[in-house]
């Protein structure tokens, strides 16, 4: 079996396509469409995007994917984010210090209570910040990184869960040509486009889901393509498309709204 | 007058900046965050934060930083976002290009189009990626930037526009430490925290929208902090705060939830 993920080695898609899959044979891409591609091609059995992060927002490019590609949502998996210093030597030791900036963004309140007076390199990835101090192998460089990075390159984790906010998640989509026909405790992804203006669209819309007592686990307006001020919505909610009841609700919502189904799958938080 | 944005020079967001104020002294900082503080503790003025890119999605730190912080929403600014490759000769003589990841993510297929062949070094940030070009000085090197940068940096504009999706852009939010009294086209920006599940009472929520006509233009739910599967739902819409219709509005809300007002100010798309 064979999936793809955002590369280089040791990112969090490389940790959570292992999650998925720990025997698969992993293609590493450098952007999110090529992970679409692959997957819609059939050059992948099974695609790990980001969708969400509990701090960073969502992921608008995998959204805006799922609606232009033909493929399904097969599985989700989520992932604690955590940072960690890495280095060869204690934390007083270190004058240089490599950081990604989202890593950087992160981390801020660890970084100016410890590093006022090291010089902060801002790097283009966490492997590469990983690398870095790899190849210098001094005390006096050190990295904010990924578990799996300071493995792959083989430094000590100084500090673990450096980051400001200790409740930081990522969820990933598992992408396939199929959804998941069963599912314990099945979640559906779905887009609907309104034909027009919002409050009283929107408002019959989530009518449909509460007449029914479906819940609503995400909803996120995005601007459509192409006007400033149009949105659709993805919203995501407790059911499986093939139960009776999911079946009605989305018959009801098409008959106003253009509606495009991602698929079923079972929920894991 | 003093406004805080994200540096460095040449950023979106310092070109945000000189269109809401052309005159006021800049500070450029590192975070998203001590943007928010330098606004707080009122060492300036006003701060400009980015809020959404119809690409890339929700910038989540903003909107949990609105939360946290005591500033309120004074203006807002939306910037086309165009990218553009840049340096000294023309395109069949670049053999390294430098692109910063996300900047690479969103003229993918530019890139693969023209430099199949070329080394892609990925950079920090899009200045670092004009500030390596204007070093090497050599037409063997490109850059993808902002034209804002091209001009710091004094490169040549090889190509224009060269992103995917040429409907980009990037909303930003001017903060301050009052929102704005009087605003033509008003908006108000809002965080709802349901009490318990979401069905019946988003729906409720919506509804208080619906029977007054009043025109959302955002909803993105948003997880609570320290729990997974509870949301906090952030709400843009139509109307200025002191309208009577709004006051109804907002009172009739506060009843069944908790509601944070982020104020209101002019719509500028």
């Amino acid at each position: 079996m064979i999936t793809a993920t955002l590369g280089p080695k040791g990112t969090f898609s490389h940790e959570a396509a292992l999650k998925f899959n720990p025997k698969a044979k992993i293609i590493f891409t450098e952007t999110i469409r090529e992970i679409f591609e692959l997957v819609g091609k059939k050059k992948a059995d099974f695609g790990i995007v980001p969708v969400e992060n509990s701090i960073a927002g969502s992921i608008g490019q995998t959204l805006d994917y799922l609606n232009k590609f033909n493929v399904k949502i097969h599985a989700e998996e989520v992932l604690q984010i955590n940072h960690n210093l890495a280095g060869f030597g204690p934390i007083s030791d270190i004058k240089t210090l490599y950081v990604h900036p989202q890593t950087k963004e992160q981390c801020s309140e660890f970084i100016i209570r410890n590093f006022r007076n090291a010089e902060i390199v801002q790097t283009s990835s966490n492997s590469k910040s990983a690398e870095l101090v790899s190849n210098a192998k001094h005390k006096s460089k050190g990295a904010i990184i990924p578990l799996m990075s300071s493995k792959i390159y083989g430094l000590k984790i100084i500090k673990t869960n450096v980051q400001d906010n200790k409740f930081n998640f990522t969820r990933f989509f598992i992408l396939g040509k199929a959804d998941s026909k069963k599912a314990k405790n099945p979640k559906t992804g779905i887009l609907v486009r309104p034909s027009n203006d919002m409050p009283g669209l929107l408002y019959g819309l989530l009518g449909e889901f509460a007449k029914r007592k479906i819940n609503l686990t995400k909803i996120e307006s995005r601007p459509a393509k192409g006007k400033l001020g149009d949105y659709v919505f993805y919203i995501d909610f407790a059911g499986h498309r093939k139960e009776k009841r999911i079946r009605g609700l989305l018959d009801a919502i098409a008959k106003n709204f253009h509606v495009k189904v991602f698929g079923s799958y079972q929920r894991k938080y």
